[in-house]
């Protein structure tokens, strides 16, 4: 297995930080800066409306969903990337919904992000026609697929426990139903080791600006099943989604494969900045990154355990039940974690009461672990949180 | 009225190279490098996820939003910016058909961008329940108007011709008959003196990478009338239009006035290259731009005409009726464009046979026309364009 070092020197990361919130935002590879000023100056300034051919721009959400998908079990052209999560989310969800002609029930979770239950709350309102969404506790997700889902969507791992459900299942049941699963990878990819192709999953989505390390607002990716793709309407038809953009045809026909769910103009600065992580993520394995990712949080795990009485672990103490990070509640958490990223560790604050830190391995050793259960450690045990300045609420990002 | 000298000194523009292609991709403002190296290295880098308050980058599509008001005669706060202009074509379809309860038709014309069609075509097939999308050709649009039309869309300068629509005359018509206009202003903003507040339209979205020079790729806009925005479902249902992103309610409550049509999260390093060309715009008097469009475009006409007798006109003579481009058929346009290109002067080539030119006064002067025309008439005099090389079909972007 990679230690990691070599990782680890590709980030830039500020002095004295021990940086556990790249669950929210990624870090910046070294590298990003030249690529992108390349793409800046060299492609946009020099070659002007000619990059679109000549450094392969149009080509470039492919090319980048290529390298997403080896992390995460897809087959080569199955990705694209493009647009927002949400944007992606409500796509796959409104071609579910054009597939299924007599399934109208969209399932979800109270465990699934919120924005992902907005995409379908608006997908549902404008539908109308009898459509119906139906949000259920995680635990009787399955007992409530019935032959009316059209589809089942829900997010792998839980952004606030960090628990990680079991796809697997989920998508079983869901096929002896009919229904298509729509997996949401936001806290999947470069974290753990979901395999796309072995789930053999309808559809996927999730953000590059995580562990993906795409940098803020870096756009989505949408997967679908190879055997799927072309019976699937991509209802958000955009120009680079058909078959023959240059024709300006005035009639959508759908291109044949992934190439339909794009939309509109690939955002090329920021595909460029992503690709500069992946290039870094190019070089590990992501059984690797797993193995490390267990052995981190299973050390933050003991350590905090141990030190912290007053914290209360909400994240699955079994590895395979979690994704890459850790959540302990406290009813002071936000005051508590205000003093922690003082003290240079910064994690994030999920309301009512969670404290949340993300382990990547990328760039996060054990060392970092280290100070982080220190400083934990002194800030429960000293009460540094009961501090004034840490206790007005703030805007929570 | 401004001289453009100073802006035209603000842009990098490749040595030798008149660029009449800024009406696809406008070229890249010189300070673009720093601002974007700003915000990866002393945003992303240093201050990592807390840039989302400390930088700014939350607010920043609103804040972008308003330097493009300006430009377009927006009132304050009525603009936002993000995704694609595909993307802000379907969201303002959708909310129109979702506020027009018992209005069900769609009704463009046949000179709309073909991709603004295919949003349309893409919602109708969601939509069913009795949707229709009818286009007709651009006179007859008027006539079309009836009291079963949710939303008249069109785009207000046609992007082969070059054609201004009577925009004010269409909106009207259509306020008659309680039909929605959604105005598409790819080819107007920062072209042409469009004034939104003046023609009280309802909606509008425009794409920045244009004459804008927001670079490849960069974010669209939308606009929705102050008056209209709080009864307008933004359908397109994400986590920052929500009134509260940062409760993490599973309810979607829409953000009250133009916030609400924010889907995702914000294109952060695509947000900072456009910046940096909104700065050389704020130094601009729109209405000195559009007379200066005017005058580059008269003098290019003329001088074509003169010098050209092969190719044709399809760009209105009247200045009124046009935007800031020129476009000329002949049979042999793409291998005339080609030896155009050749030597230096960069339009472009739209299907069948439209050879087309963008005046563009931020960077584009007399003397740059004086060497379009007398290139055109080498090309043309010479037959240059009958050259093998340039007779080869290839993708055209």
């Amino acid at each position: 297995m990679s230690d990691f070092i070599e990782t680890k020197s590709k980030f830039h990361l500020p002095e004295g930080i021990v940086y556990l919130d790249g669950n929210s935002l990624g870090p910046l590879p070294k590298t990003a800066q030249n690529i992108v000023q390349n793409t800046i100056f060299n492609e946009w300034g020099e070659m002007l409306v000619t990059g679109w051919n000549k450094a392969g721009w149009m080509d470039q959400p492919n090319i980048v969903g290529n390298k997403i998908a080896r992390l995460i079990g897809a087959a080569a052209d199955t990705i694209t990337v493009g647009d927002t999560l949400s944007i992606k989310v409500f796509q796959a969800l409104a071609s579910a919904a054009s597939y299924q002609t007599n399934k109208k029930v969209f399932l979800s979770d109270y465990n699934n992000f919120p924005s992902d239950i907005y995409a379908a709350q608006g997908l549902v309102n404008m539908l109308q026609a009898n459509h119906e969404l139906k949000i259920v506790s995680t635990e009787k997700l399955i007992e409530n697929i019935d032959e009316n889902v059209a589809a089942v969507f829900f997010t792998e791992v839980d952004y606030r426990t960090g628990r990680r459900y079991d796809a697997d299942k989920i998508i079983k049941a869901a096929k002896k139903n009919g229904s298509l699963v729509i997996l949401d990878l936001a806290h999947s990819a470069g974290a753990i080791d979901t395999n796309l192709t072995e789930l053999d999953v309808d559809l996927a989505v999730g953000c590059t600006y995580k562990y993906l390390n795409g940098g803020p607002g870096s756009p989505a990716f949408i997967y679908v099943n190879p055997n799927l793709i072309n019976s699937l309407e991509p209802c958000l038809s955009g120009w680079l989604g058909h078959d023959k953009p240059f024709d300006f045809s005035l009639k959508y026909t759908p291109a044949s494969g992934i190439d339909r769910m794009r939309v509109g103009t690939p955002p090329v600065i920021a595909l460029a900045a992503l690709e500069a992580s992946l290039d870094i993520w190019e070089t590990v394995d992501i059984s690797d990154v797993r193995e490390r990712s267990i052995q981190l949080t299973d050390q933050f795990i003991k350590g905090v355990e141990q030190n912290c009485p007053k914290l209360q672990l909400i994240t699955p103490r079994t590895p395979e039940n979690r994704g890459s990070q850790v959540s302990f509640s406290f009813e002071n958490g936000y005051a508590a974690m205000q003093a922690c990223i003082e003290r240079g560790v910064i994690g994030d604050f999920r309301a009512p009461n969670v404290m949340r830190f993300g382990f990547t391995p990328l760039f996060i050793d054990s060392q970092d672990v280290e100070k982080a259960i220190d400083t934990l450690a002194e800030i429960m045990s000293k009460d540094l949180w009961n501090n004034q300045k840490f206790q007005k609420r703030k805007k929570v990002t």
